[in-house]
């Protein structure tokens, strides 16, 4: 399968100009012809297009909960994600250090791989085709979400709850860590210095065991 | 001149949906139908525009000369100062409170409320009419483009060039602080440490005359 069989295959389309397709997915260990004003490109390209789509999909969403869900979309992370699924490892052109180094699988390569390769469509197609090649390869992301996910995380929902009541901020005590180091399971305990709420959470690192406590609290004010 | 008429003279076009238009203008002081997720879609549509412009205008910029000249026209200062030449102020809808407390001469507000119509124009009448919209509002700052304007500040580029060689930082030494407080000037020398270079900027901030030292030392070296 060539490139262009393998954008057809992926993306729903082909580009009217190969040489921009090689820049698209030439790193710029590969030399000065690289991705990275592709790059640029794509980069607002996508974010018009995601935002474009939450604005539709999510009409009683506020501008913060827009904001995270794009984001929980965007993130270099969540872009390499898509694009293993796309096999997108695969095409790049990288230059010989970062193949040695295993640039193929490096997250920020793969995003941003991904960026250059829409900001090419957009190009060389327009924006209309651009937008289809964004809903297919994104499609079970959009259908996925869900205006929860756009919440903010519980301690800072804690945070708020109490600021707005005038009341102090919690304390996060480390109760326990107990398992070997690759396995660690945390227990913390989340205390409101003012009142009787106290409760425990457990979690794989000490993040999420705060996280779970507050939670649990917030369940107790009958917040969650 | 009503507010379609108004949008038809400054953007170049009007709504087929005269309830989104009075949504744009909406300050949140106003209520619960405000302008915040218009705000949303436009500032990703005008990023997407002006990145697309700054693109096919600029072929031999690199991807951060991109990204500097694009903040430089869709930062809040900016958008404010288009929101202003376009009369925005007077088409604000604002809450009692809002317009008591110079709400119409905010910058946020406005830039808030240039971002809003844009997305709102977007949603109405599609991407190729907001495309023309922009290009009509920020005509004369695009043909005002340098790429020259894209290099880094002076005191950025000095401490690059020094660190690139393995030199110390530069001290900041203010001077002098002559004028009346709200007529202030700044003396500033820039020294190197270890080596001869030497020079004083003057500017009506602190950071200003920094800058202008840095300038000078740049000079010295050659750099400038």
């Amino acid at each position: 399968m060539d490139t262009q069989q393998w954008l057809q295959r992926q993306f729903g389309c082909r580009l009217r100009n190969g040489t921009l397709l090689t820049q698209a997915l030439s790193h710029r260990s590969v030399g000065s012809r690289n991705n990275e004003r592709l790059e640029f490109l794509g980069d607002s390209v996508l974010g018009y297009v995601v935002s474009e789509e939450l604005y539709s999909r999510f009409p009683d969403a506020d501008e913060g909960q827009l904001s995270r869900l794009r984001v929980s979309l965007v993130k270099g992370s969540a872009l390499a994600a898509v694009a293993r699924e796309l096999d997108l490892g695969e095409q790049l052109r990288l230059g010989a250090g970062e193949v040695h180094g295993g640039g193929r699988r490096r997250d920020s390569i793969l995003a941003d791989t991904l960026e250059a390769l829409l900001g090419a469509i957009a190009l060389d197609l327009g924006i209309d085709a651009c937008r289809l090649a964004i809903g297919k390869v994104f499609q079970s992301r959009f259908d996925g979400l869900k205006l929860e996910q756009a919440r903010k995380d519980p301690k800072t929902r804690l945070q708020e709850y109490l600021q707005g009541r005038g009341r102090p901020l919690p304390d996060y005590v480390l109760r326990e860590a107990a398992g070997e180091d690759h396995a660690r399971i945390f227990t913390v305990a989340c205390e409101l210095s003012d009142g009787d709420e106290v409760a425990e959470g457990v979690g794989e690192s000490r993040r999420a065991a705060e996280q779970a406590a507050a939670t649990a609290v917030l369940i107790q004010l009958g917040e969650s």
